[in-house]
Order: structure tokens, then C-alpha cells, then sequence
């Protein structure tokens, strides 16, 4: 394609409205146009892209034995209500209503109409395993989209579903998944890890989300140095503790005035103490009780785990007027003993203290020498706490580091949740009937190149990896009314596209540094410059986009050179 | 792929709710489900087909200098309030609310978003042409949705638009697309012809429509035999005509009574003339006015004609009392003598009559010797009548030909329309701003599958084109108990994929006239049986789907063979 003739519409100024760099250069690099808030027009080079991603995502799947399909995204509200999510979902499902007033809805995702049409088609065990994906646009009507690309409206995913016989099945395509979504990310050039992650509304036990590390991922993530334990922060666990207090006497219950000293910090310094000998005690509401959370004074409350222990919907910290209701105290002064109609909840940390501090449920007024168990009892005894880095990882005990990331894709084991509401069985070999055990796997089509943009630029633009850039080299004149130059750098450009590399050649009449900045604000991977030592001696130079390493090479060897560099860019 | 892990549900029996062939066989050979009225789930063969068939139309957009991009699904109504549509569209547009309460619609077509893209982007000639096209669902919420793909709620459309600074770039990259769309479907195996047609509510001068030739189709279309004239009924012209009764003297006007002689052919055949001899006067509501139509008796009002006269937006038989309003007289009895208060559009062929006969406006009465000019003056001559078989062609004069055809795609010449109302101008070579020239092309990806088979099937079955099968090859093992045939099977089905023949293993544990009745009903262009005699002599049967051509060949050439038939199928 000639650079001329293409819809390409760089921008020199960084767009106001977005607000990372994905987001600018997708925008300023003419790849995308926002159409509605959260909705967007992929100009042709992304749609370049994004087709790229999808055949290297085909090809994994494929590879697993996945069968391509393709399900609806308008679907009726019947499979939702069959399934309980009509109800579930809040305002972020798009809902409509046709000609008829029959209800509606854009699918967020699919696990409805594929255990239907498995339901519906298998019979028997001899039909399974099957792993079976689509590739289409989801659509999430977010309350406040942003970011571009990384939180829409509408986006496209790939999505697969696997149906086995047992949890030995299950286990076995999720293996291949795994597997699968490392080669994805790998070949799309990224940096990639997969966690052990939570599995939130979808359900299910075991679940890995896939991160691509970049400095800007919304997600914190801890893995281990020295073996490949990595988890989101939402999950990670550590090695259970030692206990700070083994052996020591329990004293006797003492109240002390803290006025003014609120926080475990505040209370700890005052008290001439290690935070680490505080309880905290966080008062939360759920859907449907107050609890008191108690972590060590060093610690913070991780509100997923909490969640998850409490088998809530909703988790939020109570507000003032609750905690005063619930404990008698302000915010601050609270603490697990003598509280009563609530339930607790303890860290298990928390447990091995011996003579610790807590809230008194009194205004400026702390307990000492609080003995859990002598004083209070909990209800429950779960891991409820963050984990940070520098904790020994709970695989093997060395050190945990923090990173950030996105989450470009994530892995399921579903079990039987939806198979069962659904009534989605088969016949195993002894003709009895059970409920066929399901996985789903998901991967963002539209944020891998988002992803791959915040892992992938500098100040400069975008620099794409090979596997998935647009073109892979920009061939430039560096006068376009040289007509030597001009008829070199269409005879390179053809020959180029001829040896199966992507080119562009950039013909407009514009000066060489509007070109340049052009090339590295795309993020070709390559850009090959044909001026006057092209005519005059018969070198090009070839620039590296990432690194900037230039060459000057013979013209006549230029075809050999790219084909030579582009697999290792 | 072997057919025991398939997701490949056919069905002996054909199901109830299919009235056209297309849809019964993708019912029948699991092509497809439907998941709601008009909206279906592709399965892994459909999904095949359609992948191919969207190849075939990115390579061939591509070749014409086509750019591939990706426009929203979900669109804003200030988009379509802007350019007027948002009213124009009845119950067909799925209009939705999102989570702030704002009106959107799932898009019919996409000529709202593609002008304010372009409109955003393009400000000088330089960068025109564009032609820019996309592969995407689009929908249309149908009263009635049926026949399967053929008319679907949710369907998949390829449509490009052009993008020129005059009418002669317009003719250019109609040109284009007509030369694309003769490829796409010649590549996709279907006998396809373009026919000149009416745009309709897309609006714009001319358009083709491309026909797929099929007995079943919805179309009435009317080709020449001798040169390449075609169109479609509703758009079919014919020579003018020569007039019936050149020179006769105007006799004077008589009244008759034709009691109980309603029909033109009734009253001719009373008065004893031929029919063509009869003025036939049809009244019209259209959206703004009741008119008279009139043709010769012999020939019918073509309503797409007449609606295009009118230059109005609806039009249908007025009823009787709307008749008796207008006209003073019952239906049958109706005539453009004396009519008073309405307009009177004739074809041409009535204005060359004379002495004819024509209602009297009065009960069971005739007036004889009726002269065009001398006893009513029509407000309007236009060709408004119905083309049939056996006129002769417009162009040369040969007969015309009459066929039915299923629509898959069409191009028009959009012309300033919305380049005009979105404000879409760019400054010309003098600086002055003019509206870019628009076409837009359409391809109806799920409906050419449909069409497809529509053109392609027998009684046993689909027969697919070899470029859109969703397999080449089926190899049937005759017994798969039998160790050596399935090893030779496996082997052959193993070397068939490594010569790039896309094949798939029918290793399931059924009798071989159920894998043969399903081979036919599926459709593969060829399927190699591997029995006793592959064992004992090395020899395998080809046969042929279309044909069903049986050659015994030798195991060891198959994998020749069957790569030397396939480019003939």
C-alpha cells in the first residue's frame, strides 16, 4: 500500500480525552476514532492488527483441537432467565426489546447459548471431550468507560468453552488452554505471565488470569523470583505464619486511654509498640450482615478474600453511622472484644498474637494485653489479608516481587454450574446421566492490542513486535519529487511485497522528517530509508524501531536484510 | 479433523420449521441452529464456509485497492438523527437505551458512521479516492423472519463504500466493485448474474443487484439471450412502442354497457376486442395523494415504477371506497375520461392507442373509441408497466428471458446523498469545498452461503462448491473395527493434510451407509472410500458429490488424484 493512498490520520497533538498511552497513540497514530463513548471505529491499520491477533489465536486453538463457531450477539432474554443471569447482571448488560416487545439482550458473553446447544446435541460420553470458541464483539455497557481500548463498551473477544466428562477431563483442557494462551501471547510478541487469580462473578474454582506486564496494568501481580508461583494481588497467598508470640504468658486485660490515636499506626507508636502487635479491626457490610474483620496492625484487610470467605455478593467498609450501631465506638476505637450480633472473622495471623492491642469500643480507649481466644472468639478463621512483595512465596519460600499488569486474558474451571441449571448432561459408559463438567477461557482481542501498546512504545510511538504490526517496514524517499529516489523506492517496495514481507511505501510529497516521525509514531518495525547515497553509491539505510540500530546496507541486499531481521524483532 | 470429535449434529428427519431448501439442509447437516426467530448459531462447518467465503471477498476488496477496517455494531442516534434516518427507519431498526438513557440503534448498514469518519479525516482531493469496506453482523429487526439465513434478524454483511471527487471517480470505483463482485461469486462457485435494479430507500442513481441463479429464488429477473442486458422485474425496461393503431381516425366517443364485465379481459372479450385495446386504469394511495395509473390492458402497473414516478415513499391499491370516492364508481369500472381531482400517470403504450375502451367512471358502463389527448390528458407519461419474458431486450432487440434469482449482493451509486447532509466536503485542486462523491457496495456473507446451496444441492443433499466447502475430502474407512482399513485410512487422511487438502476422517463406529448418507448430506466435493479392496489390492473409490463420478484408483495416487479433480469442482 502506498502511504498516499491509505486512510492514516496522524495527529501531532496527544488527544485531551484519553488518558493512557494506549489510548494517545492508538488515537494519534490514526488507528482508531472514538464513534460513542466506549464504542470505536479500528481504522485500517488496526483492523491490520486485530486480524493478526486473531489468526495467531485460531491457530493455538485449532492446534488444541478448539472448533471454531460462531453464536449470536443479540440473544433472548429466555436463555437468561433459564440460567439466572437475566436477573444478575445489573445495568452494565445492554438490554432491548424488538418489534414484538420480547426481551433481549447483547451477550457479554456466551455461557448460555453454547450449554444450550451442547444440551441440545449431546447425548453421550463417545461425544466428548469438545472444545469449542468463537470470535466476536461483547459488549459491556460500563457506567464510566475509559482508558480506550482497555475498558468499552463493545470489544472483541475470543471465547472457548470446554466440555468433559469429569473433573481428569477438565483438567486436561484447561491444561491445553494454558498452554495454548502462553503461545498466543508469546507469538503476539508480548510479555506475558499467567496468575492464579479469583474467579469472581463467573464462578468456578480454579482460574489463572494471563497479565501482560506494563507499568500501567491496573493490576497488581506477586510472583516468586525462584520458582513460577505468580498470583494477582487479589489472590495471592503466603506461607501461614509462625506466629509473632509463641509461648508468651498471657497478661491480664487492661483498658488505656489513646485519645486521638486511631489508626493501628497512631495507637502502635503511642503504645511504644510494633504495629504487628495491633489487631485491626475493619467493620464491613454485605448484602447481607455486618462483620468485623480483624487483620494484624501491619496488615490490610483484602476485601476479594473477605468476600469470598463470607460468600457475599457485595462487600463495602461500613460507613460511620453503621460502625457506631454495631460497636458502641467511633471508627478507630473498635475492636473484637465483647463485640456481639456481629459476626468476626480473623486472619489466622491474628490468632497467634499473644498480648496484643485492639480497639476497646470506646472513644479514645484501647485494650491491652488482648489474648484471642481467652477474650474473643471468632466466628471464622480465614485468610483474609494482602499479601506484599518481600513475603516468602507460599510455593517456596523465597521472596515474592510485585509487578504490574493487564489482564489480556483469563481461564476458568467452571465445573458443573452452568451444565446443571441448564440440564446440560450426557450419558456416561454405564448409561447413567450427569452433568457435563465445563471450562471457559477468554481472551481480549481488542485489549491485546491495547496491551501490547502500553508494554510497547516510547516516547516516539508505538513500536510494534513483528508478529503483530500493522506493515512490517515503511520504505521512505527521502525526496518524493526525486524521481531516481522515487523509482528505487518503488522497485524495493515491490520487491519487498513480492518476498512476502508487508510494506508501505511512502510516497506523499512531504519533507523527510514528517515521514520519519510518522514511521516511528505508527511503529513500523522496520523502516528502510532510500535517498540520495541510494542513487548515488547504492546503500539504503535499514532502522530498527526498538532499538534504533541503523545499517546501511547495499540496496541490492536490502530484500535479504529485512527477511533476515524481521523474526528477531 | 476426524468426525468422531466433531460438533456435527445432522439430522435424518427435515425439520418443520424449514420452508426453503438452504435451510433445511443446514438444519439437516448441522450447519446451523437457530437460538431465537432470525437469529441463528453457526456451527464448525457453517463457520468454515463463511471464513472462506469472507476470504474470497477481503482478497478480491484488497486487489481493488480496498482497505479493511471495523465500524461499531452499536451506534448513537445522534448519528442517524443527523442524517435523517433515525425517523426514516420503522420497526426494522433495534433501538436500545444504554445505562444513561441514550438512544442507540444495532446498525442496518453503516453509511452514517463511514461519512463521519471520512467527513473527520479527509479535507483535501489528495486523499481521495478511498474505498473502504468491512466484514461485520448487521441487523434488522424483520416482521417475519424466515426461509432461514435468507431473511435473518442478525446476519453477517460485508459492505465498501467509495469515497470520490466527482462522477467520473465514482464510475471508476463502481467499475471496480462490479468487477470485484463477478469475481467473488465466480470464485465462490455460484452462478451469478448482475441486473440492473431499483435503489430503493438507499437512494442514489444507478444500482446492480447480483443474483444468484435459482429456482427457489424470490427475484423475477429478465435477461437477454443475445447481449448481457439483465434486470431485475421491478427495474426492467423494454423498446418503445411502436403504437398499436398509427394513423386510425378518432371515432367518436360512445358509452357501452358491460354489465358484470369487470376485468379488462372480461370487457374486451364482451366488446369483442383484444385486450390490448383496453385502456386498464388502476387507482393508487400513495403517501400523499390518490392517482391513476394506466396501462393497456394486456399489460400489469409495475408499482416500483410508478412508486419512482411519483417520487413517493409509499404506495398501494386503493380500496373500494377510496375508489368510489375518487372515481364515482365501483373498481373494474374506472376510466381517465371525466376524472376530476387526481393525477393521471400513463405508460407510454396507452398514448399510442386510439378508439380504444376504458371504464366510464359508472356502474357496469364502457366508453368505446377512447383517444388519448382528445378525451383525458394524462399529468404525467412514464414507462410504469411490467416487462415479461418474450419482449424484446432494450438493448438489441432479442427476446427477453425470464429467471429467478436469490439477491447476494448490491452496488449503487450513492452520489452526494450523505456526503451532502453529514457535511462530508473536501477542498478541490481550486481550494473550493465540494461534497465527495459516494457508492456503496454490499455482500451478504451468510445469505451467499444460503444461496449457495440453494443453487447447489439434490435430494440427497448439499453439493459445495470446492472453494467454499467446509471440507475437500471425507475418508470413510467402510468398517472401522477393521485395524488395516482404519490404519490406511488414517494414513491417507493424515497425507491428504499435508498436501494442503483439507480432509477429515470419518472414524466413528457406524455402518457405512450412515457415514455415506451423511457424507452426501454434508456436501464434501469428494469422499474416498477405503474397504476390503484397499486392504487386499491397494485400491481406493473417489467419488465425485456433483456427479457422482466413482473412479477406483490406486491407494498410493489418491492424494494426486484427488489434488488434480479438486480445482475442477
Amino acid at each position: 500500500m502506498r502511504v498516499s493512498q491509505m486512510l492514516l490520520p496522524t495527529l501531532r497533538e496527544v488527544p485531551a480525552e484519553a488518558e493512557v498511552v494506549s489510548h494517545q497513540l492508538l488515537l494519534r497514530a490514526g488507528f482508531i476514532r472514538k464513534t460513542a463513548s466506549g464504542i470505536y471505529t479500528y481504522l485500517p491499520l488496526a483492523q491490520r492488527v486485530l486480524k493478526k491477533i486473531m489468526q495467531i489465536i485460531r491457530e493455538e486453538m485449532d492446534r488444541q483441537g478448539g472448533q471454531e463457531m460462531l453464536m449470536p450477539i443479540i440473544q433472548p432474554a429466555e436463555l437468561w432467565l433459564e440460567s439466572g443471569r437475566w436477573h444478575v447482571y445489573g445495568p452494565e448488560l445492554f438490554r432491548l426489546k424488538d418489534r414484538h416487545h420480547r426481551d433481549f439482550c447483547l451477550a457479554p458473553t456466551h455461557e448460555e447459548v453454547i450449554t444450550v446447544t451442547v444440551r441440545n446435541e449431546v447425548r453421550s460420553y463417545k461425544q466428548l471431550p469438545l472444545l469449542l470458541y468463537h470470535i466476536t464483539n461483547k459488549y459491556r455497557d460500563e457506567r464510566r468507560p475509559r482508558f480506550g481500548l482497555m475498558r468499552g463498551r463493545e470489544f472483541i473477544m475470543k471465547d472457548l468453552y470446554s466440555f468433559d466428562q469429569d473433573e481428569a477431563g477438565l483438567d486436561i483442557s484447561y491444561r491445553k488452554m494454558h498452554e495454548a494462551y502462553t503461545n498466543v501471547f508469546r507469538r503476539c510478541g508480548l510479555t506475558c505471565r499467567p496468575v492464579e487469580a479469583d474467579s469472581g462473578a463467573i464462578g468456578g474454582s480454579t482460574t489463572h488470569e494471563f497479565m501482560v506486564l506494563a507499568e500501567s496494568g491496573e493490576a497488581a501481580i506477586l510472583y516468586c523470583t525462584a520458582c513460577d508461583y505468580a498470583a494477582n494481588v487479589e489472590k495471592a497467598i503466603t506461607l501461614p505464619a509462625a506466629g509473632l508470640d509463641p509461648g508468651m504468658q498471657p497478661l491480664e486485660l487492661q483498658e488505656v486511654s489513646t485519645p486521638g490515636k486511631k489508626s493501628a499506626e497512631e495507637a502502635a507508636a503511642f503504645l511504644q509498640m510494633e504495629p504487628c502487635h495491633i489487631i485491626k479491626t475493619m467493620i464491613y457490610k454485605t448484602d447481607q450482615e455486618i462483620v468485623a474483620a480483624l487483620v494484624r496492625g501491619d496488615r490490610d484487610v483484602n476485601e476479594v478474600k473477605l468476600l469470598n470467605a463470607l460468600n457475599a455478593i457485595n462487600l463495602e467498609l461500613a460507613d460511620e453511622e453503621t460502625v457506631r450501631q454495631a460497636t458502641g465506638a467511633p471508627t478507630g476505637y473498635v475492636g473484637p472484644v465483647g463485640l456481639k450480633n456481629i459476626r468476626i472473622v480473623a486472619d489466622p495471623e491474628v490468632m497467634a498474637l499473644a498480648n496484643a492491642v485492639a480497639g476497646a469500643n470506646k472513644q479514645d480507649a484501647h485494650l491491652m494485653n488482648v489474648h484471642p481466644g481467652r477474650d474473643f472468639k471468632p466466628d471464622m478463621v480465614e485468610d483474609i489479608r494482602i499479601v506484599k512483595a518481600g513475603e516468602p512465596c507460599p510455593k517456596c519460600g523465597a521472596r515474592l516481587q510485585e509487578a504490574r499488569g493487564i489482564e489480556v486474558g483469563q481461564i476458568f474451571k467452571l465445573g458443573t454450574k452452568y451444565s446443571k441449571v441448564l440440564g446440560a448432561t450426557f450419558l456416561d459408559e454405564n448409561g447413567k446421566e450427569q452433568p457435563i463438567v465445563m471450562g471457559c477461557y477468554g481472551i481480549g482481542v481488542t485489549r491485546t492490542m491495547a496491551a501490547a501498546i502500553e508494554q510497547n512504545h516510547d516516547q516516539d510511538g508505538i513500536i510494534w513486535p513483528a508478529s503483530i504490526a500493522p506493515y512490517h517496514v515503511v520504505v521512505i524517499p527521502v525526496s518524493a519529487k526525486d524521481e531516481a529516489q522515487m523509482n528505487l523506492a518503488e522497485t524495493l517496495y515491490r520487491e519487498l511485497n513480492q518476498a512476502g514481507v508487508e510494506a508501505v511505501l511512502d510516497d506523499r510529497p512531504e519533507r523527510p522528517g514528517v515521514k520519519f516521525k510518522d514511521a516511528d509514531l505508527v511503529g513500523y518495525p522496520l523502516r528502510v530509508v532510500v535517498g540520495n547515497k541510494a542513487v548515488q553509491e547504492g546503500l539504503v539505510e535499514v532502522r530498527r524501531r526498538r532499538s534504533g540500530q541503523t545499517d546501511l546496507i547495499p540496496l541490492s541486499e536490502a530484500v535479504a536484510k529485512v527477511r533476515e531481521i524481521l523474526p528477531t524483532l
